[in-house]
């Protein structure tokens, strides 16, 4: 149980309000029950916060006034409710050791502080960090070493020789280090010849990779993914694709092979990246983007092909327009036809 | 062997032709095989039915002369279709009890009715319902549960506290329970922080949840997918969102977070959905169309950003002719330039 | 070791410089070290060409003068690398045998050649080719075959009665068989009733499928994915399509059921193709097109709904200038309506 005060004093902010309220948990403002510290960071939840039933809220310094609800003011309430969150949450606690009913190979190093359960597997040649986790029907390739505090949650695959960093979480079935695709096409038999994926994955520390995604080894050298980015579900990531640190990558996007992307770059969902491009630093695409030209650091783009943001909200708002746009031109035509033929036939 | 007359009572359809026909499994029109039943629900099959080689066929009032075939007359072919499909195809059987070569936890519950089979994983305080089948690598996390007569494939994984209802069907690679996508960004460190996702996933009755689709954990409280709903392959439901009763999910769509679908939603392949919108009961939304706001009960929407069905494909009709329309565009100013200078150039 | 002189044997190349050269291993243009072999295919990478550290490059007839590199002049370059590569990384031999930690049903055949895991499931009456490998958590149902030289990753699931042929690759998360997604709406219930899935999946040979990819057994009959055809990841095939011989399908594509394709299309990435269609053979469809008719042999596509790709690009370039197009007509609009006052009030 913590109070109102000490989680004030944990994220630095000022309270206004009933100091010593026993606070329980956390959740939104709509969900949260009496008891509970939820926050409020965009004036868009102005009615939510008025209604919340909240008995702590943490709010930005102009915020509504408090009524009877207890506050405490910090610059960044998002943040400020994650640390919260996490206090109300630690993460989870495993008992060290190996499974009896894992299959570790001899040659394999496992810390002895890490977790293998039961139908885990460790192949010939690889390590396994202090505290690391491995969930049932995780698997470790050969040569493949998982980081310090990182979690293999169930079913995922992490293939030979592929480094995954500190302090990484990767959700069921994820799978790093699938060969890139790479074929090419000898018309002679016909068929698609395999060229050989021989490079790696490196997952560098504290990413991120979600349920299903799929991350692919380079064909010679590194597909990498930078210090701390996340990755969401069903993300593709092609061979030899970089992504820099502290990067974003929403649900269901797609890398083509070869793909650099920035520092602090935000994908959202669905969107698609063109191979052999660079992704400038702290550049934007919004949803169901396709990008097929390189971006500058920054750039905010949408669509498909994608464009700067702006500059598509408006050819978008045109195209609804579109069959009365082209009514307008016949109308103009029509007009212009009589008045050339006016003025030619006086 | 079934009888055609044996059917047509199953599907209270009226027979018309030889009662007696021994019906050995069903088809479609055109793969049906003599002593096969198929079924026809649409003119566009007309010619499909007139060459098919199916000896019983499931057709609506109004269909064509049946010629030497027999008919089976009913409301709803199709149905009665799957109905008649049903009686060939009776759902697999399983052997109950707990493979030796599984893993569960003293402290889960399992019913004597269900069968665990090898690899299979039940952590401390599962439950697992009466004749619940666990397929090799499916994975239980603690305190979840899984309801009667629900059938987790391979490898499909169930995460902690999760439940699942009745007589569900979880495709192979399924993930239940992950968490969500959440962070909030510290620009003094920098890093993404976690936002602990301490909620659950909810999975009502009669659910079917397609190979590789990702079921995401609330932040808090529960991510729900509606009782009788329906998800195809490779699928992406963002935390917190909430799929209301006999919903229809298509392959590869995606679901941001906090999304809320209503009552008989449709939508297709690839559809995406941005977070924090209302979905109305029985909105109807076409493949790779991108939802971005609020959709009415029974909306009909295409595109991305999505639009009215029928204002897309009027526009999609003149956005083919662009060109074009810049080009007479040009001209008409030309003619128009020429006129001006005629009036202002006696 | 392998020396440039015996390189240029392998592919059938003609060699220019340093006969002797002792090749260590091959890379891109950019990545290649001193020792390496790299390949040069397109003028657009003339300049890395000229940069290279590699010591011997596969190039075509009329590449820039060699300096003091080493040259192999064949017809296809890319080929030809993919020939080298190989020779450098030949494919990893496994031990046979089926490991004690894997369970096998008493009924399936398992060739003495084959390799069988820890974990690795193989159901009644399935049968395993000669020198066929089942990684730790690979799922093998009932009457299932996989053919000779074939591999599954870890965690991949084959369903009951599917067929893979030989020499197939699936990686990790491939799912093979599950029920291909058919409902029948009965609204007296209301309830989406299931139509059985009945039929299999048959994958011919020399395929290969990418990670957490779906590729759904037939209604009734089969779904195919045809000789040589590669498939990356995360992509979904409904039930029912087929695949023709050679075909492509780059990540995150997605076909509804009973799409038939014909040999040797490519469907860039996150392409979706609605059902009931036929695409052409040869037909190349552009990334995230969504085709919603048939295509014929040979076409090439763009855009959702897609269209003939120069069309495609030609609309685009105007879709970006569309505001300016609806300023451009009001401007004209309002010099028609001056031009027309002038004319009747003279």
């Amino acid at each position: 149980m913590k109070t109102a005060s000490q989680l004030a004093a944990l994220v630095g902010g000022t309270l206004e309000g009933d100091a010593d309220l026993h606070v329980t948990g956390v959740s939104g403002l709509e969900q949260a029950n009496p008891g509970q510290l939820s926050f409020y960071g965009n004036q868009k939840y102005k009615q939510q916060l008025a209604d919340t039933k909240a008995s702590v809220v943490l709010v930005p310094d102009d915020a509504p006034p408090r009524g009877e609800k207890t506050y405490i003011k910090v610059a960044h309430p998002h943040l400020a409710f994650a640390r919260v969150a996490q206090a109300f949450h630690p993460p989870k606690k495993y008992t060290p050791g190996v499974s009896e009913k894992a299959s570790v190979h001899v040659t394999a190093e496992i810390d002895p502080s890490a977790t293998v359960m039961d139908f885990a597997f460790v192949g010939a040649g690889a390590f396994i960090g202090a505290r690391a986790v491995l969930y049932p029907g995780a698997y470790v390739g050969e040569a493949a070493s998982i980081g310090d505090d990182t979690v293999l949650s169930a079913n995922v695959s992490v293939l030979d020789r592929c480094r995954v960093g500190a302090r990484c979480l990767l959700h069921p079935g994820a799978v790093i280090g699938a060969d890139g695709f790479g074929f090419a096409l000898d018309m002679s038999v016909p068929e698609h010849v395999k060229i050989p994926q021989a490079g790696i994955v490196r997952v560098e520390d504290d990413v991120e990779i979600g349920a299903c995604s799929c991350v692919d080894r380079a064909t010679t050298g590194e597909t990498v993914v930078g210090q701390g980015s996340k990755i969401d579900n069903l993300v593709q990531v092609g061979h030899n694709s970089t992504i820099g640190r502290l990067s974003i990558l929403c649900a269901q996007v797609g890398l083509s092979g070869t793909t650099e992307l920035g520092m602090g770059v935000v994908l959202a969902g669905q969107v698609g990246v063109a191979g052999h491009l660079r992704i400038g630093d702290m550049a934007k695409v919004g949803a169901q983007a396709g990008v097929i030209s390189d971006l500058d650091d920054g750039a905010v783009v949408l669509g498909s092909p994608s464009m700067p943001g702006r500059s598509y909200m408006r050819s978008t708002a045109v195209f609804v327009k579109l069959p009365e746009l082209q009514k307008d031109l016949r109308d103009l035509k029509k007009r212009l036809d009589a008045l050339e033929k006016g003025k030619t036939q006086p």
